[in-house]
């Protein structure tokens, strides 16, 4: 195994960070990893804000949930869908583009074009020795985050990325089975490997908590995906102009 | 700058691969780092399908658009969104997960957690020296793809990506420069840097073509954007149970 698989597997989210900023130089060497990941037909969906004001970062956190992490750090990006630069750009050519950034082929476009830039993103500051945590957070008030951003439209703030000097260790939570992710050739029947990942799930737990968790992942999954459901999404991404179509 | 920010600068996609396969334990890496990246609240919500069947090969490469190079690789793998898991789940547990499920949100942490998957595994490919190609053609006729691969609901293949040895060397395309993509506290006006981007692009053309082509990034983007709208994308989204509410 090499140097680099190395690091991919041994990710894990960060929730504590030193009192300690990153550099320009770091801040902005983890902003051109992510623009050298791939691009849908080069289209370079996204925007990255980068939060140094304080008082922003303070807003954010709260409008996130209240998770320390949001707010104390060592810099803090937004991960935004962009397709107003496109805009832009057809103006700048003279052209129109009628209704082709409503369709939902665009939407998707524009979120993984986002997600790419931020997995590389994240991936160059773990090699720097930084820690990372994704917030998916910033979707509960998404209309406040994006207003507080000032964002136009065909922009949405999809998700936050915490970076900073670790402070605390956290232990590699058991991902499901290989065998349960990993198809081959068609989609395959996979009930048998996921009963085994809740025994895998709750033995960690148990271990973990001396026997005071022994929660299963199909039982924890389930209250989560019954939980926080941001019924306000998809009104949300229609009005800021996506997926009408 | 350390080897590991290095690898991910220097990305090109690879479109010509050797006639040499994957060893299964190169396959089964790359799915391990795919797994490794983070995931919303620990749902994992995606699947890889992996195409060893040479005949399966030749049907995906002719309904993404006749690409030589997703029938000839290394390997194929195709990521796909997988809220179907979650269902199985709830139903092992004993739980009703009601419509949570159709929610747009539900809709953009499985798009999300695929993306993040996929550009691990391209960064995890490419540290063994292999090159890896994006594959958004396979959303051309993704129905048929969605049945070839025999998807259930809540299964949607994203994109394919083609790995492998490279047969060929490809240039580094400009990005638009970071002033363009990053943005402090707020977004920002950034007319200026892609009228700069432009210039940028039309001189790359220009050197390389021996000025058969000055194309510029907005002429071109906007040429692409009214292209392909894959206009059955919200109506299959839909159907395959997402993005509903």
């Amino acid at each position: 195994m090499n140097e680099i698989i190395e690091l991919l597997l041994n990710h894990r989210s960060i929730r504590k960070f030193e009192d300690k900023p990153l550099s320009k130089e770091q801040i902005e060497q983890i902003v051109r990893a992510a623009q050298a990941a791939s691009t849908s037909s080069f289209v370079q969906a996204y925007s990255i804000i980068g939060i140094s004001d304080p008082e922003k970062k303070r807003e954010l956190a709260a409008l996130a949930g209240n998770q320390a992490y949001v707010e104390h750090n060592g810099y803090f990006y937004v991960f935004c869908t962009d397709l107003n630069r496109h805009s832009i750009a057809a103006d700048m050519a003279g052209k129109d583009l009628g209704e082709s950034l409503d369709f939902m082929e665009k939407f998707m476009v524009a979120v993984i074009d986002a997600a790419l830039a931020a997995q590389n993103a994240a991936i160059a500051a773990e090699s720097m020795g930084l820690g990372i945590c994704y917030i998916g957070g910033i979707r509960n008030e998404i209309e406040k985050v994006s207003d507080l951003l000032k964002l136009p439209d065909r922009v949405i703030p999809l998700f936050g990325m915490a970076v900073g000097y670790p402070a605390h260790e956290s232990a590699l939570k058991p991902r499901l089975p290989l065998e349960a992710v990993f198809h081959e050739n068609e989609y395959e029947d996979k009930e048998e490997q996921l009963k085994e990942y809740d025994e895998t799930i709750s033995a960690y737990y148990n271990e973990r908590t001396k026997g005071k968790r022994t929660d299963r992942w199909s039982e924890q999954i389930t209250a989560m995906l019954t939980g926080k459901q941001r019924e306000h999404m998809k009104d949300f991404v229609n009005a800021k102009g996506y997926a009408k179509k």
